[in-house]
């Protein structure tokens, strides 16, 4: 079995070749942590974020969208925190002058530890063989013991200065543990400083009279921003939510594992006005309902996972991530987070406005409280993308790539093939193409053997091939065959579509939820 | 009659008090230029975007769309000229300490002789009425002429001023003109200088290793350097065209009119990719092919015309505006440009990577001419949400504010209203939003006398209201009234959907193409 590292590599590789995911500025020689999505890309992304738009707002009578810009008055910035408290620990390395994440410095360092107790695991598996206990081992050996100890000391210790903001012990573990930076060899360290991770630009032209901005490192404060606006012309009852996608911006100093974490990256995020007090109720709904979403797309239950929050972020009183198994292992892919009234009562702070709710029930206004569901669009691309590239081994011993993209996802819903370029089969493939294309994204292909054309539409995602032949010709009837099962089915030319709109249309899969 | 000024206010207004469009960060006092859309607005946006996609790519087997970053490579913007001519030349006044774009001072100048000029056309109608032959006093009253030959010489004079970029000249007509500035009256300036439209950040922590990025201009530099990407694995062949929708930035000095000239917007451009030589015959077809798309929302054919560039931009061999029938008179709503090969040759200048395509046909590699459409998508929200708002005066003599969006647009497809909030009819009600909710964004409102839900739904847009009454309960008949014409028509129940489908499904409305 290939290891992790190696089925991340084909995940890039592939996302290439099928022009899903481009390096962005390629001819450039690219710019870091920024991807371009390609052909396919695009279509893939843009319906993951219809399927979500759909789920989200379409369907709930009290869920309405926005779409705000990027630029915000940068005052919303301080009343959300963003200017005081959102930071990375950065330190430089004397020497090589090279900047590097003070966290990840020492993660890194634990790193190496948990590799040793690796090390001790597949010695001990190898010595004990078919009678080697795993769990039994981990809690009795003296050595993995002490690296565990270690570790856990380390990260403990780093939590808690980064809590308190004491950079000073940050940078005495870095020295204590005798971190050398990674290219240089050098223990010779900076300072630790804080660095905000936002962009900033400048609105207006004169020095003097430029306004310094921010790019949203997150959507939702457009959301705050706007809440009574929306309410109002909306005439919203609570609890009501408004959801929004779209760009937000985030200078990350380490940046990597492909697109899962980039400087620029889209988010699907929903709040949800309630009552103070509901809060913990609508958590529990919301946890339960994203994760059916997430479940409707069929990628297997075992593949997700929730992880709460014990330390919680300053908005917060409670908090849970929908982790998913990425090919680098379960990771964030949406937060749940119960926000409480923070962003709205500091907006009414910073900004003099009252942003209250009237409640008829209750007959008196309040700060309504706020519960959040927000997910990374190319987060979500990711996991299923990953998640559906595979290598299959055939009957006859060789092997297939195909990528399993749900149906309801995948960029090109059919692929018409003429087995033949000539006794009128491609005539008839393009007349099928022309009343299809009106309610699908079709592919034509006609050139090479049919067979290499199924094994291009299989790795490409396309779920269906419908193939014209020379029996077509005599009952207009046609095969139609799918992607994972390889199965074909002769069918009615009349029928193909509505064979694919019960495959494909996102009812059909949203009604699972 | 309403004049312009007033019409563009009650735009403006309605766009708020219905949820379309509400000022960036109106809490802060909002953020100058920048608009956020509303829970209608953001819908309404979405559909016109999706129908520009849906005509331009799934329709077109031939035209792929991307989704490529804002954020590129610095030398893109060396290599599309945008670092050294995406200029405004800028004035400061001394006094007031104001700044201006110098063109726009001009330009205000002349608007106030243009204003002389209606002045005595409106003097004259008033003096001759019905005899009054405007065309004939234009070309024979020696007052009006002279004003209109100073004001001509004005423009040509700054014209060339700019093209040479001359502007010492510039501000010599400035002071010749003897313009004040608006605020001040002053008439001490600075001299005219450049001023980069490109919006700067930087990316990086350290001040010696960051780069200096710029907001993207336009989006259709991420096509070029995706070009040969997107060719190779899509194994496109000439003529083809890439796709693709997303936010550009401009610090624009005036910008004003609303969401017309905002400093973030969003482009809707197609860059079609052609063998030298056929850039003229494209050129024409795209030129119809765009307007063709326009006139199939049916909003009018004298609402829009073309206007073929004389002064062409540095990169163009032909280019033409499709214009509107905006409040503030015909102004561009899209362009069509035949770009050559400007484009893909500079950046094989500048990146050193060969950018050919090799024509089978031929049998030889060349650089291939693009043909460009770009429109813009809040403009064209303003277009359609403008021509969109009448008062209509009713037979009774009283009037009504309708918001007669193209259907297929539409925020909302239809709204249920049960006639009373009793007799089993919310539950009927709610029972079909059920069942039309997984096809349409639906509306339920339950909430005063039928009559005055009715003119509710016309304010914001709604094209179908479907109601139930007693006479439901007996035979499953409801009424579905037409937002335009008001007139009400039983059916069964069951018949709603597919009515509803049949007048708002994009296919019914690109069919006209």
């Amino acid at each position: 079995m290939a290891n992790q590292e190696d089925i991340f590599k084909k995940v890039i590789s592939h996302a290439k070749e099928y022009g899903y995911v481009f390096q962005s500025s390629e001819i450039y020689d690219g710019l870091s942590a920024v991807y371009d999505y390609g052909q396919n890309g695009a279509e893939l992304k843009k319906n993951i974020r219809e399927y979500w738009w759909k789920a989200m707002v379409q369907l709930n009578e009290n869920i309405v969208g926005i779409d705000a810009a990027i630029f915000m008055h940068p005052t919303t910035w301080k009343a959300s925190g963003h200017v005081d408290a959102f930071n990375d620990p950065l330190i430089d390395n004397k020497d090589s002058k090279k900047r590097y994440r003070a966290d990840v410095l020492v993660e890194d360092h634990v790193a190496k530890i948990e590799a040793k107790i690796e090390k001790e695991i597949k010695k001990a598996a190898k010595r004990f063989g078919d009678s080697f206990d795993k769990e039994q081992f981990l809690s009795t050996n003296q050595r993995v013991l002490d690296y565990q100890a270690k570790a856990d000391a380390i990260l403990k210790r780093m939590g808690k200065s980064l809590e308190n903001e004491d950079l000073t012990d940050v940078k005495a573990l870095i020295e204590e543990l005798e971190i050398a930076c990674p290219l240089s060899g050098s223990k010779n360290w900076t300072d630790v400083k804080q660095f905000n991770l936002m962009f900033g630009t400048k609105l207006g032209a004169s020095a003097d009279t430029a306004t310094d901005l921010y790019l949203r490192p997150e959507t939702a404060q457009g959301i705050f921003v706007n809440f009574l606006n929306v309410q109002k012309t909306g005439r919203m009852k609570i609890p009501f939510g408004i959801a929004q996608t779209g760009k937000a911006f985030r200078n990350e100093i380490v940046a990597r594992q492909f697109i899962f974490r980039m400087r620029e990256f889209e988010q699907m995020e929903m709040q949800y006005f309630i009552k103070p007090g509901t809060q913990k109720e609508w958590y529990e709904t919301w946890k339960e309902k994203r994760m059916q979403w997430h479940l409707s797309l069929g990628m297997g239950a075992d593949n997700y996972r929730f992880h709460d929050h014990e330390k919680l972020a300053h908005y917060a009183d409670a908090a849970a991530d929908i982790e998913f198994r990425f090919p680098f292992g379960f990771k964030e892919l949406e937060g749940i987070h119960s926000r409480t009234d923070f962003d709205l009562a500091n907006h009414e702070k910073y900004s003099g406005k009252k942003l209250q709710y009237f409640d008829p029930e209750e007959n008196k206004s309040y700060v309504p409280y706020v519960l959040e569901t927000s997910i990374g669009l190319d987060r979500m691309f990711l996991a299923v993308f990953s998640n559906s590239l595979q290598d299959e081994e055939l009957e006859n011993g060789s092997t297939r790539t195909v990528l399993k993209l749900p149906a309801v996802l995948a960029p090109n819903k059919v692929a018409v093939l003429p087995l033949l370029k000539r006794d009128g089969l491609p005539e008839i493939a393009e007349k099928l193409v022309d009343e299809l294309k009106w309610d699908f994204n079709v592919d034509y292909d006609e050139k090479d053997a049919v067979g290499r054309r199924y094994r291009r539409q299989d790795a490409a995602g396309t779920p269906f091939c419908v193939t014209i032949d020379h029996q077509t010709l005599e009952d207009d009837t046609v095969t139609i065959r799918h992607r994972d099962t390889m199965e074909q089915k002769r069918v009615k030319l009349a029928e193909v579509k509505e064979i694919i709109h019960k495959e494909v249309d996102m009812r059909y899969w949203l009604q699972k939820l």
